[in-house]
C-alpha cells in the first residue's frame, strides 16, 4: 500500500495512471525502472506513476526523503501575499543582489568559487555500540580544514535550506535515506558520492554558499560553535516567500512575466531526463546481464571447441587449438569488460540525469510561488477599490513581484550555466570512456586474431 | 505432429527428451533457435530434441531432406558382410588409391584443386507457367564452361552421392528443402549460397570430385550427354558397402582398430558445433533485436534533450544542442550497425558450424559400418569352424577391414585437414570483422566526442 503525495495526470498512451493527492494506492511492479512504478488504484485501475508521487505507508523506509518535507512545507501552497505586501528592506549585510549579466539577470558570483571534498567515512557508534553511524568528513577548499558530519547532519542542512530558499531555489534532495544495510561498504560508498555531488553542487550556488547556515555546517569551529550555530538556524525565520525580501535587484523593475515557457521547459526536460534514466538502466542491466553471460558463453564455446579440437590425435592442429583457447579467454575477458563498463561511465551519465531529476522536481513549486504572485498582484485593483489596502501597497506588490521575477530568472539562469556545463562534462567523459571502452574491445580481438595462421 | 527419426538420448540437466526412432511427437516450440525444437513425447515428457531428428507428419515440408535418405537408406543398418567376403579387384581406372602420407592414410588428391562458381539463379517456367523453378549456373574451374542445374538436379546428385559413398564418406546435406516462399529473394541468396558452400566442399573431396557422377553433373556438354549420364548414373551398382571394393591401400594390412575415439570426437564436436551454434544464434537475435532497439531509444533520448535544450532561450546553448544532437544520430547509426554486424561475420562463422553440423551428422553411420565389419571379422573364425566359410575367405575378411579401416582413416585425415583450415579461415574473418566493428563505433564515437567544448 502506499499512498499518492502529489496529483498526477497521466499522459495519455502512455500506460500511466492519474492519482490524486492523498489517495491510497496499491503498487504492483516497483521494478518498472526509470523512476516509474506500477500501481492500481481502489477502482482497480492500473498504470505507472512516478515513483516520487507516492509514499509506501506501514514501512519505515521513506522513498524520498523528499517527499517528506514536500508534505511538511509546500503541500499548503506557499502564498506569496505576505511578502508582497512587505516593505522590508534588506540589511547591507545581508542581502542578496542581482545584476544584469549577459545572459539576462544574475546572482551575484563571489571570486573565488566554494568547493569541498567529502571523503574518509568512518563507523562511529553511541550508547554504548547499542547505536551506531557512519561519520564523513568534509573539507572545504575556503578554510582546508575538515569538519566531521553525519547524514543527519546533512539531513538537517537539508530542511534549513529548503526551508530558507525552497520558495526561490530548487534545493535538491539528498540521496536516500536507506535503513536496511546501511553499514554495507558498497552502500557507504554510494552515499558518500551522492553527499559529495548534492555539496559540491551547493558549493556552487552563489545564494546557497554564502549563506549562514551553510557556513556553519562546513566551518563550524568545535562542538560548541555548532550547537550555538545550530540553535540561531534553527530560529531564522526568513522562510518560505520572506527570502525574496532580501533579494535586491540593481535594475530597473520588470514587466509581467509569462511563465508557461520555464514550465514547460522545465517539465519537458523532466521527460527527457526521465527518458534517458530509464534507457541508461535498461542498457545498465543487459550489460550486467543478458550481455555479460552471452559472452561467457561464447568464451567458454570457443574454449570448449578447441579442447575438442586437441583431441583429434592429427598433427598439425596446435595452433589452431591455441588460438581458438586464447580466443575463447578474450571473449570472457570481453564479458567481464562489458559487465564492468556501466560503472565506469554510464554510472556518471546516471548520476547526472538522478541530479537534475532532483532539481526539476523542485520548479513544479517555485514557477507556483510566481504564478499565485502574479495573480494576486492582478487582483491588487479590486483591492484598492474595496479599500483594503492603498495605492502604494500596489505599487510596492509590483514592486515586489518584479523582485520575485528577477529573482526566478537569475535562478533559471544559474540552472541553464550549470545544465550546460554538468551535460557537456558528462557527455565528454562518457563518449571518452565508451570509445576507450570500443578500442579496448577492439585491441583484445586483434591480439585474438595474431595468434590464427595467416593462409 | 512429428516423427522421431533416430533414437536421441538427453544429457541430464541439459533439459533434453530422450526419443525412439519412430515415436511420435508434439513440437511445441519451433523456435528454441540453434537447431533445437522443444517436444513432448505421449507420456507428456516435455524436452529439447535435435530438430534434425524428427520429421514433420501431415505436412509436404520435409525438414531436411537427409531424413528421407537415412530412413531410406540407413534405416537397414548397412551390413558391410558382402564386401568383406567380396574378392573384387579395381579396376585400374577406378581404383581409389590410399597412400601413407605424413598424417598416416590419405586419399590421392589431385593436382589441381577443383572447384565451381554457383550463380545467377533465373526463374524457369514449365508447362506454360504453371510451374515455375529457379535455375543455377554453376561453372567448374575446370572447364570454365557453364551448366545449368535445379535445386531437384542437386537433389538427384546428393542421392546419387549418398547411396554410392554414404557408407565411407560423409556426404552432408543439401540445404533445406522449402515449399513456401521459394522465390523470394532472400531465400533465393541464403540457399545459392548454401549450394555454392555445398559443392565447394563436394569439389575438395578427392573422391567425390573425380567421381563419374559429379564429373556428368559439371561438365555435361548437353541435354542428351546429361540424360544418357544420368540414366548410367542410377544404374550405378556399386552402393552401400561397396564402394570399399574399389579402395586400394597401398600399405601393408592394417591391425584392428579402436572407433570409440572417433566416436568420441565426431560426438563431442558436434555438441560444440552445436553449443557454437546456439549461443550465436542468441547473439544474432540480440543485435538485431534488443540491442538495435536500446541505441536507437538511445540515440533518441540524446536526439529529444538537445530538441528540449535547444527551447531554453539561453544564450550559448548552441554547441551543447549540437553537440548531443549529433551524438544522438550517431547512436542510431550504431543501432543499425550492430543490427547489421552478425550477417557480415556471425553469418559465415554459423554457416560453417551448420556445414559441419551436416557432416558430423553422418558420422555414427560411417563408424558403425566399420564397428559392424570388426564383428564380423571376430565371428569368421566360428565360420570357419562351422564350415560357414573357408580359411581363406577369413584371410580375404581380414584384408577387406584392413581395407575399410584404412578408407576411414584416410577421410578423417581429409576431415581434419579440412577442418583446421575452415575454422582457421572462419575465426581469422570473424575476428577481423569484429575488430573492424569495434573499431567503426569507437570512430563514430570520436566523431562525436569532437562536437563537445573543452572545458
Amino acid at each position: 500500500l502506499a499512498q499518492a503525495l502529489y496529483d498526477f495526470t497521466a499522459v495519455s498512451g502512455n500506460n500511466e495512471l492519474s492519482i490524486q493527492e492523498g489517495e491510497t494506492l496499491t503498487v504492483i511492479n516497483w521494478n518498472v525502472g526509470g523512476g516509474w512504478v506500477e500501481a492500481q488504484n481502489s477502482k482497480g485501475q492500473t498504470g505507472l506513476v512516478p515513483e516520487d508521487y507516492i509514499q509506501v505507508r506501514k514501512n519505515i523506509v521513506i522513498i524520498h526523503i523528499l517527499s517528506k518535507i514536500h508534505i511538511n512545507f509546500f503541500s499548503k501552497a506557499p502564498n506569496p501575499e505576505v511578502y508582497l505586501l512587505s516593505k522590508h528592506l534588506p540589511k547591507q549585510t545581508d542581502r542578496l543582489p542581482i545584476y544584469m549579466g549577459e545572459v539576462g539577470p544574475v546572482w551575484l558570483y563571489p571570486q573565488s568559487q566554494l568547493d569541498c571534498v567529502v571523503a574518509d567515512p568512518k563507523k562511529g557508534s553511541k550508547m554504548y555500540g547499542l547505536k551506531s553511524y557512519i561519520e564523513y568528513q568534509i573539507t572545504p577548499n575556503s578554510t582546508n580544514r575538515p569538519v566531521n558530519h553525519r547524514y543527519k547532519h546533512f539531513d538537517w542542512l537539508y530542511e534549513r535550506l529548503t526551508e530558507k530558499f525552497g520558495c526561490a531555489l530548487p534545493i535538491p534532495s539528498l540521496p536516500d535515506k536507506q535503513v536496511t544495510g546501511r553499514f554495507e561498504d558498497e552502500f557507504i560508498k554510494m552515499r558518500m558520492e551522492r553527499l559529495q555531488a548534492w555539496m559540491s553542487r551547493m558549493c556552487r550556488h552563489p545564494v546557497v554558499s554564502n549563506s549562514d547556515v551553510f557556513q556553519l555546517f562546513l566551518t563550524y569551529k568545535d562542538e560548541k560553535d555548532w550547537k550555538e550555530g545550530k540553535r540561531k538556524a534553527e530560529k531564522d525565520e526568513t522562510a518560505g516567500v520572506m527570502i525574496f525580501s532580501y533579494m535586491d535587484p540593481e535594475v530597473p523593475d520588470l514587466e509581467e512575466q509569462r511563465y508557461e515557457t520555464y514550465s514547460r521547459f522545465t517539465r519537458s526536460m523532466d521527460d527527457g531526463v526521465k527518458d534517458l534514466h530509464s534507457v541508461s538502466h535498461l542498457h545498465w542491466k543487459r550489460c550486467t546481464g543478458p550481455l555479460q553471460k552471452e559472452y561467457r558463453h561464447i568464451g567458454k564455446a570457443l574454449q570448449n571447441l578447441s579442447s575438442v579440437f586437441n583431441t583429434s590425435g592429427y598433427q598439425g592442429e596446435a595452433t589452431l587449438t591455441e588460438a581458438l583457447m586464447t580466443t575463447g579467454k578474450i571473449y570472457e575477458e570481453i564479458a567481464e569488460i562489458v559487465a564492468g563498463q556501466p560503472k565506469k561511465d554510464l554510472h556518471y551519465l546516471m548520476e547526472t540525469n538522478n541530479e537534475y531529476k532532483g532539481l526539476l522536481g523542485c520548479f513544479p513549486d517555485i514557477i507556483g510561488v510566481q504564478k499565485a504572485a502574479i495573480e494576486k498582484v492582478k487582483d491588487a485593483d479590486r483591492l484598492v477599490a474595496m479599500n483594503k489596502i492603498a495605492p502604494q501597497d500596489k505599487h510596492n506588490m509590483a514592486k515586489n513581484l518584479s523582485t520575485m521575477s528577477y529573482a526566478f530568472q537569475a535562478e533559471m539562469n544559474h540552472f541553464h550555466s550549470n545544465r550546460i556545463y554538468d551535460y557537456n562534462r558528462v557527455m565528454q567523459f562518457y563518449l571518452q570512456e565508451q570509445v576507450k571502452f570500443y578500442e579496448t574491445i577492439a585491441e583484445k580481438l586483434k591480439q585474438a586474431l595474431s595468434q590464427y595462421t595467416n593462409l
